[in-house]
């Protein structure tokens, strides 16, 4: 099963969206298999993290535009706003792709582990996620 | 076949773990497929990376130590330790899920090539990482 | 269906070979499933990044190289070359397997998005990739 989902989000930051991806695999139905998350960006990424301290997710979003700034002098990507190129650059040191396996039904995320679309670009933007459940 | 091992880390460091993964994959039996691994946590991460050489592992572990140092000042999730939130900066930096193809009924991992959980916390750990085998 | 290709880089730098998964794709015939892709080797590495501008993948190698110097006074590992070690630790910072989904025959990638081989080393390597087709 493969299902395209679109996500609106506000702009920089980490935005969970865990529960739609559960739905996704009850509605596959699979006892035991794999759930593929892919995004279609490459201004955005995914990462699993913490989902308990949301100080957690706003120290990821500070120390990366750090490593990342804006405005570095060794750009020359800057025809499309001077957050497009940070934006690449980071979705290159995360991911684009995540995948985990599905036991009794229900994926084995840990205890303290959330799916979360990772926005680089400062503006809201509709981003497309698409699911894929393999398994029986 | 989807299968949770548990491992003991001795603390921060890259502690490489294929002979499990290997088993596990004799033990699917399949001929062709992928083989797909998933760390269960967010302050350790999982790697690819050279088995030959000692030094490559250690060199990895000094740089990214350096890269996300503890005491930032920029940290304000804290409470659980001053290399808690350097780990899930790490963690977000490399994997939490990785997929190796199978032709003929092994890993097509290259010469040079080991399968590593990437321990991020000071303190030794249990930790638990998920295998999952799918093909015929 | 499990394929490997064998690609020549002229040297350090992103080099697209989309087309080349794409006839994988094709070849396998699944209407609906999972592509994975998989590095054989831990100094270079993939991406999916954009395939418009061609100064977003200059402007990739360049920000990588300043993060991950040669001669950087930390490294022990240094017998196979100063390009060595800075590999190493690139290839940890990226991916070495990558998973898209299929639907209607195709792969999913966005519309700006082409699939990378990361050439890490300075001089031209013959590079070994594993494509992995899963579905029906």
């Amino acid at each position: 099963m493969v299902e395209e989902m679109t996500m609106s989000t506000p702009g920089r930051g980490l935005h969970e969206f865990t529960p739609a991806v559960r739905a996704v695999v009850a509605q596959a139905g699979v006892r035991e298999g794999l759930c593929t998350i892919f995004v279609r960006h490459t201004s955005c990424s995914l990462t699993i993290q913490e989902n308990a301290d949301p100080s957690a997710k706003h120290d990821l979003e500070v120390w990366l535009n750090k490593l990342v700034p804006e405005h570095d002098p060794i750009y020359t990507h800057t025809a499309e706003g001077p957050d497009d190129m940070p934006s690449h650059i980071k979705a290159a040191l995360t991911a684009t792709s995540l995948s985990i396996p599905i036991m009794e039904r229900a994926l084995v995320l840990g205890m303290w582990q959330g799916i979360y679309l990772w926005e680089h670009r400062r503006a809201a933007h509709t981003r497309h996620v698409v699911v894929h459940v393999g398994g029986a």
